[in-house]
């Protein structure tokens, strides 16, 4: 796993995923206390960073390996980016989903042409699930993060916030990303590394389910000791991949973990300030930005906004609440 | 009034507005049975398009009569562009607003800076109170679509649109353009006559406010019998500009009238589709493309959101009826 992974498959993508913008607002900057900068990720295709690694996964098989099709595991986001990369690249998919999953996700999984396999959270082994079923189809699993090809598909949205700030002028900031397996996270850390070594990419996660920050603080894996029960239902993993780990572990700043009630509220930020869609797994590191300022250092903070794939109800329930 | 006025404000635009992306969804073109292009300006700064007109007028003052500040009147999109335009250029604002403007819109341009001064819609002429204020104070008035340094704005996202279509390889297509007075879409149409000829501009309004739908029909400006009552309050004018008429009427398709259900249905299919906030003036275009195919030639369409202004309450109406 390592940059040139990451700029070859900024290659492959080109043309076919979205160079989401960065944006701003002053309202937030007033929030915040410093300059914060949006990668709103909520607008790539499939409204989530994961097409990007879905896309990078398959674009990298050989044709015979393709073709067989490919089956996936996820709540939900990288289902969607699955389940549609295959679509575009013509050939089938088999998705296992969470029975508690959102409505929306797995509808549109289903809408991508995907078959959908639903399963019981908590109680069955989704790993478990993925490799029978990859053994009795032959079908090529895409692990949702721990995938060398996944991490370099999600690192191409590092590529482009490395350019994206020195156009800006920002020379030294941390970079907040909303972390479940460390995908996007080490994906990042890793382009920073090469492209703008003055960018720290730290994960932001909800509170009880912060194994990435404690893994981070007691420096070896730790787990979480629920598996759901949580609105961020797209960043709820039960603990940091063994090939995202050590990049996480070498390159990554501070975790950082926010409240259920400041997700909401940032998600109500998201709407008011940026007129974007932010589901709850997505909004955390904008809520991190803007709540807990003490913990950030410098003039200039980066978050991603991951996935916009929420359902109504929750949604109004953010507008509501905050 | 010219396309040299359009690149010269987009020369002094430059480094000031977001050039906003070019996005798709395969939902909304399976509803629209072709594929749909979205220009989505409540990206833009202070949510809207008027953003791009207030800083062409500002940008295009000398420095004398700028010191001296601005006037302007608006329902609250306007509003925005120019209180914060204003601002960046550190010179004083004044904005009329009817008391009915959308609570968000009134606080924002407090927030951006400006004076607000509120006055009775369909009572009192704006025309009137923002000529008095402008002979009193020594304040430049901006107006909102008649001014052709503010048309010429507008028409910088129709260079965007052209250069984006180009790539995309879009040679022939409606572009449909939530419309008020008719700025942003006469800037469009006078874009895509120099740099897209196979682009052609056209309105959308709101069923009972299709003043330039009936206009375009019988060749001279025609008037709404109502000045208020309908949720689009963006673009409820009173009838086309002196200045955007002739351009609309030289340039322009025929308009595209849509219902307030088709208006808050396209709004939940901005949400669950794009990921964006649209306003129910920003999102008729949208509506005219997904519920009025049969009005509409050609295997693609463009569609601007205009604007993303919404109050909560009104956002969670659409997610509802929709």
């Amino acid at each position: 796993m390592n940059i040139d992974m990451i700029r070859a498959a900024a290659q492959r993508l080109e043309g076919h995923v979205r160079r989401t913008p960065l944006l701003s607002s002053p309202f937030l900057d007033d929030i915040a206390g410093r300059r914060v900068w949006i990668k709103p990720e909520c607008l790539q295709h499939t409204g989530s960073f994961k097409f990007r690694g879905a896309w990078s996964a398959l674009s990298a098989m050989d044709d015979e390996t393709r073709a067989r099709g490919v089956v996936a595991f996820s709540s939900g986001n990288h289902a969607q980016g699955v389940a549609l990369a295959a679509k575009m690249h013509a050939v089938p998919s088999v998705i296992i989903m969470p029975s508690d999953s959102p409505d929306l996700k797995i509808a549109n999984t289903r809408a991508f042409g995907a078959e959908v396999i639903l399963y019981e959270r908590g109680q069955e082994d989704r790993d478990a699930l993925g490799a029978k079923l990859s053994a009795e189809r032959g079908l090529t699993l895409i692990k949702p993060f721990d995938e060398p090809q996944v991490i370099a598909g999600q690192g191409t949205c590092g590529l482009e916030i490395a350019a994206q700030a020195a156009k800006a002028g920002i020379k030294n900031a941390d970079v907040i990303v909303c972390c479940g397996g460390g995908g996007l996270t080490s994906g990042l850390a890793l382009a920073f590394e090469a492209d703008a070594p003055g960018l720290r990419a730290r994960p932001a996660e909800p509170e009880g389910f912060d194994d990435v920050a404690r893994s981070l603080r007691s420096g070896r894996i730790e787990r979480n000791d629920r598996a759901s029960g949580n609105i961020c239902d797209a960043i709820i993993t039960p603990q940091p991949g063994d090939i995202t780990f050590p990049i996480l572990k070498r390159l990554c700043g501070p975790g950082l973990v926010v409240s259920e009630q400041e997700t909401l509220q940032a998600m109500a930020q998201a709407f008011h300030r940026l007129k974007l869609v932010a589901e709850p797994g997505g909004a955390v590191a904008l809520a991190a930005a803007l709540y807990r300022p003490e913990q950030i250092k410098g003039e200039d903070v980066i978050v991603t906004i991951s996935g916009g794939n929420v359902d109504p109800a929750m949604f109004i329930r953010a507008l509501c609440r905050a």
